[in-house]
């Protein structure tokens, strides 16, 4: 059974291993809400995950060590095992579904793991991993659904708690509510726990994507569901079905979870870069994202978001950062129809600049099949200021008699 | 004259504005080196800026603190004075050319600074800044070329020297070296004064960015020369002319300057985000540039690169990304000429497939004018580990029989 005790020893344990992740003072984020970053984005292997693999492995017997752990992932657990056995001077094999990001593969191994690429999704991987585990007895080290690994991730609450930026006020346990990622289960499980067991007062808040809610469901309607598929791009979150302990843990110990938007989840990513310098995953980021966009009341709390990872495709990111400027009415693509003639584009800049948005590429397009054999499509896109900005630009161009076929 | 007095006398006092920047280790940037980061971008305002700024309002006589300060800067300045302006209770206001990222602007408002758009070049804000000056007799808050600011940005050699991570090697001061970004000076003035004058072993190394050396040319000419123009995205440090006061110190005080290039400083940058979760802008990302590039003799040493800002524009960052993903061949553009018949796009991506890239676009074009009426150019955008292997992606291609007009 999982205890305090349990968590305090693991505490102990990873000292030997974590980085510090103390509490970043997030005040303009969400304005009114006393905000607290947990930023384990910043944790060794770039998430949290090493703490629960840590101390699994610290309870293996020495046949169990001697023997290897192998596990099953695309992304951080694939890390956070990796490094916690290299620590404990275990053999890791990690199952790695074919198609995942080179960059995270490659990061697994430069941890010292044996990876096994599997043709297909996770699954497979999965299924595979079993196999291997099966035919020569390695320890199976699940991502979430294990006692030990869920005591491991709830240090995580301990350090919330105890941090010393909020204990600033004089008061080492008065956080209002902490909100937690939902994946399978396991982070929250372990934080809830730790949290609610030192101070009932505090409520825990779990958030999943909205293509992901197989929490939010089973939660909803008290039995473990399964999704049939999972949509969204916070990868470490997308997970189909809860886990047997984490859903029983969350029933009894969560307060209430919601769901975010990719697009959301952008626009907490990009707050995050542009505030704080701070580069999260969509799964790290959906905490503050639920925060930004009053999922949970927040208004005047003190409330402490764990961003639970950082380990974001860098290809992917670019994609998030535009995404969260057009969400926030800071980059505006308007395509217009005009008469093909000269003179016409720089009259539309000078409409443009007289509103002080920043042009930064233009496209003019003859040989689109919807157009007048006269006429052309002028496709600009500008920086502004905001939603309303961006507005006051294209009633500009219509006042000047431009026709906007489109614009976002 | 500048003292070491005056430094910790500015330590003191900037100790109610500053956040605290601990050095990071990061022990993978450079293969061979024990390399720190002195994280100033994660500093209030996101930048060293407020240093300098805060301690030199704080010297002035009430008279000038009732008159207001005015100040010129398209960047960090412009935010580090805002805030030391309202810190000090004092009324501020800022030139800044009117083609500045709105970013920027809004984030210099957001301090409370009164904000004046210059209508051209920086050169054309300083001169209003001048103008403007004269008329009202605020005080002219300088960005390096000033005593007082000088020492405000001395504080970081201060911490470095002081820093705990570094101190539990049990030897407060054996860092072998200190890895400085020159702008137009006055962060490695106030270093390399700090750290040569508690101790004179420490060698300092100031870094420019190649397509802006103004101080590397004049401490190769041993005189002070103005650059007809500059051109890097590090905008930060995009300075024709040393200041006097700096010019003399870095001649007094710093051991070597050296370059680096954009692309260079976009390797840098992508590494910070990958393997610390941490943005640094063009201008602060050049002192890891310099080490990871081996520009300065830093194999079997222990050294601090201090990462002044990370204020990049997020536009920028994205192609930032792509730049560094480039330059270090994990991502693979290739055009071939394909015969357009059926079949060739699924043999040309079984191909690739079979090297283990990843492709993540295909363009495919008839319409260009130097090709044969009969086939097509065929373009790939990949995801690669390395050089050698998007190497191995075009031999295997040209194997086959494929004509690879361009790759990069």
């Amino acid at each position: 059974m999982l205890s305090l005790d349990k968590i305090y020893q693991a505490s102990f344990i990873l000292k030997k291993v974590l980085h510090s992740t103390e509490l970043v003072y997030a005040p303009k984020l969400v304005p009114g809400c006393e905000l607290y970053i947990k930023p384990e984005n910043l944790q060794v292997t770039g998430s949290f995950k090493v703490r629960g693999a840590y101390y699994k492995m610290s309870q293996l017997t020495e046949e169990e060590k001697a023997a290897g752990v192998i596990a099953c992932s695309a992304g951080n657990h694939a890390q956070g095992v990796a490094l916690a056995a290299k620590a404990n001077g275990i053999h890791a094999t990690i199952c790695i579904p074919a198609g995942a990001p080179i960059s995270k593969v490659e990061a697994t191994k430069s941890y010292g793991a044996e990876v096994v690429l599997v043709k297909g999704v996770y699954d497979d991987a999965y299924a595979r991993a079993v196999e291997i585990q099966k035919e020569t007895g390695k320890t199976f080290i699940h991502p979430y659904d294990d006692e030990d690994v869920i005591a491991g991730q709830g240090t995580i609450g301990l350090e919330i708690l105890e941090d010393k930026t909020l204990a600033g006020s004089g008061n080492f346990a008065d956080v209002d509510a902490v909100v937690v990622p939902i994946g399978g289960g396991g982070l929250i499980s372990g934080v809830a726990f730790a949290v609610k067991s030192l101070n009932p007062n505090v409520k825990v808040y779990g958030v999943q994507a909205a293509g992901a809610p197989s929490m939010y469901n089973s939660m909803k309607e008290h039995q473990q569901l399964t999704l049939p598929s999972v949509s969204t791009f916070a990868d470490g979150i997308a997970v189909k079905h809860p886990g047997d302990i984490t859903y029983q843990m969350c029933e009894k110990y969560v307060d209430e979870i919601v769901t975010v938007t990719d697009d959301e989840i952008a626009t907490a990513i990009l707050a995050m870069i542009e505030q704080h310098k701070m580069v999260a995953e969509g799964a790290g980021a959906v905490s503050v994202a639920a925060c930004m966009f009053n999922k949970i009341d927040v208004k005047g709390k003190k409330v402490v978001c764990v961003v639970s990872g950082g380990n974001i495709d860098v290809t992917i990111l670019s994609r998030v950062i535009s995404r969260g400027l057009l969400m926030e009415g800071r980059l505006l693509d308007v395509t217009i129809a005009l008469a093909d003639k000269p003179g016409e584009l720089t009259h539309v800049s000078d409409i443009v600049a007289s509103t002080g948005a920043n042009i930064t590429t233009v496209r003019h397009s003859r040989s689109d099949i919807d157009m007048d054999i006269n006429s052309c499509f002028l496709t600009l896109q500008m920086e502004t200021r905001n939603k309303a900005h961006a507005d006051e630009v294209c009633a500009k161009l219509e006042e000047a008699g431009y026709q906007i076929v489109s614009s976002h």
